[in-house]
């Protein structure tokens, strides 16, 4: 079983270009399902395709009535991207599940692999139907956004042989489900940096941004002393360092300061005007809560200090999604059954688990990602990383079952 | 003697829109020049124009072979911009040298008052042709150069009345020459932080300006780690408080960071490369090659602690001009008799006074700038702060003569 093999044969299903190109309901998606339905075949899978274009593997339980695990992500991928993002996380699970159905090792529940239509929201300006549509939570007037061909999505699920009108009974009873689990390359370096092929996800952050606006006030660099200057510029950049500092100190939070408008941005004008974003996630919503009016408190002093009017609004704010603790432990009682460091680590980015949260329990495995690249044709998993989390799938199924 | 009509009369003299706008050799500038004449001979002044434009009054001395004092400023203005700068220099001195004649004093020196025709470089990619021509440094190549109608300066000059193949005679004999004295708007809000009139200026400072460019490492912000982090715009914030306290704790050294770009430039993305520029400003220019060098020092240092790569390099360096120390200690007392506080105090920005010091010794008088706006219709110097003006003229006159 060589996985690269896997990755490599389905990465020629794209648009011909540097890196990966596959957006859903494309011919490069035809081609894609097409081996991935030879795969789960193999695999001893039961396959169909939902009315979101969502391709589904049935591994059967023998015990009749038994509930259902989910297991997937998606198949597309963005413009000129990896050939790991999604895909890895539809097929290292086929691949666990052909074991298991070599060693003729049946499981108490049943094995749903799902590969999603699209993750990455490239073509049509929405994402996430796949799991949307099994939460219950697609909203069927998305059906007629179109893509930049002025195609619909229902046009283009009808071209892809499925029923949108079936959308709606798409949704899936929570009380037949065990919950969802979602293999992913970690698409940053901390798993390279602690030198561990895969690592435990606790969550998915959750994200706010605000918008800081810094009024200064213009006047001649050569002619204004330093004591009588409003610099919009230098409290801004006050306010850059104050907000990594405290995002230094705090553990599970991230902010950022990435984005940056200064006016009139001359070369010998103080800065009058200077419009920046601070970016902040955690997993741990309270204290993402709590650092931003911390943040807000010093943006504040730094401007009184310094005589300046702000503002300072929330752009965005998207909930932190919680890893189940349950399924966290199975996973950790996997890894130390193979003698791997039970490493945990969030997830900042978004993924199909994070919409499958409002359907049942989720847990996620990242996949180690080179200098931490993706959405970059560079994008690489090694083999060994990967061949050590199909492992983890494997013992994971199993001690579900326990 | 009211100087706000004079101010206000010869504001006139200019195209019809907000504010000044009196270009070199237009018609507003024959309309300024017809008035200069006329209070030129009110206050006994022998009248010429040169080669290069500039309107001569001079107050004649009755010693023979005596030398001469200059004083001046020019007649134009900005695009827009405020009825103070440049022709204020210019009626000032003329009033002061009235008083004198009213009072039937002559000096042991000649007195020129000089109109200069273009300080501001607005019509023409070229300025201080006047003073240059005095200093024998102008190019006679820039003749050439044209406005935007394409006139070219040769054609503009001789249009006014001017031969411009006398300009190379213009030069000046620097030993017939006591100095350059120059009274003009402070253009900068000191003065006003200080409750006075006037000021003594000490020097016009000289300006290199660093080329700052920090790479990063573009990484998606919401899998990035604090401790993984390569951001250059950061690094940079962290640099431009650096040299904000630097310029804080030095007297008499100005440093600016006004421009930033920086890229992508996305609010999710960890900024990969952010280009800024370092100006400093000082009359003294070890002391501001010094400080260059400790903010250099500085920038390595923030670089190296962030493994970031950088790139600093000087894009413009003009050194400073000293005020005459003779010339300054005769403000001072001057300032004395009138019973002014002798304050001294840097400019920022460049003056005709820049060009005439590779003539002869300068020395500048500032008025205070309402709010120190300048190259604005707002631009305001009270009456009495001109009043004080005058007379500290004329006493610098008087005592120049004992």
């Amino acid at each position: 079983m060589n996985i690269q093999n896997y990755i490599n044969t389905i990465a020629k299903c794209s648009r011909p270009a540097e890196g990966v190109t596959r957006l859903p309901f494309t011919n490069d998606h035809v081609a894609a399902n097409k081996l991935l339905k030879k795969w789960m075949t193999d695999a001893g899978l039961k396959i169909s395709l939902d009315a979101a274009g969502t391709l589904i593997g049935r591994y059967i339980s023998p015990i009749k009535n038994s509930k259902t695990l989910l297991i997937g992500s998606h198949q597309d991928s963005g413009y000129n991207s990896g050939r790991y993002d999604g895909i890895m996380g539809i097929i290292l699970p086929i691949l666990a599940l052909k074991e298991l159905n070599k060693k003729k090792i049946s499981l108490p529940f049943n094995v749903e692999i799902l590969a999603f239509a699209d993750e990455e929201g490239v073509r049509f300006p929405t994402a996430l139907m796949g799991p949307r549509s099994l939460a219950g939570t697609f909203n069927l007037k998305d059906l007629k956004l179109k893509d930049k061909n002025n195609i619909t999505i229902e046009q283009a699920l009808k071209n892809f042989g499925c029923n949108p009108k079936n959308i709606k009974s798409l949704k899936r009873n929570k009380k037949k489900l065990l919950g969802f689990f979602e293999i992913h390359i970690e698409q940053g370096p901390v798993l390279e940096s602690k030198k561990l092929a895969v690592g435990i996800v606790n969550g998915i952050s959750g994200i706010s941004r605000l918008k800081l606006e810094i009024e200064g006030y213009a006047s001649h660099a050569g002619t204004t002393p330093m004591h009588l200057r409003k610099d919009s510029l230098a409290a801004t950049a006050e306010v850059i360092n104050t907000v990594e500092k405290i995002a230094n100190k705090n553990n599970n939070f991230l902010a950022t300061m990435a984005s940056i408008e200064n006016k009139p941005n001359s070369v010998n004008a103080i800065p009058a005007k200077s419009i920046s974003f601070i970016e902040c996630r955690s997993v741990d919503d309270l204290k993402r809560k709590r650092l931003e009016k911390e943040i807000i408190k010093k943006v504040k002093s730094i401007c009184k200090k310094r005589k300046l009017k702000f503002n300072i609004n929330k752009t965005y704010d998207q909930s932190a999604v919680s890893c189940d603790k349950k399924m966290i432990n199975k996973l950790k009682k996997s890894f130390n059954n193979l003698k791997l460091n039970p490493f945990v680590l969030m997830s900042g980015a978004t993924h199909d688990a994070s919409a499958m949260s409002d359907l049942c329990p989720i847990s996620m495995l990242f996949v180690r990602s080179q200098k931490g690249l993706s959405h970059n044709p560079k994008e690489f998993t090694s083999e060994n990383d990967m061949q050590i989390a199909v492992k983890v799938i494997e013992k994971f199924l199993i001690n579900y079952k326990q």
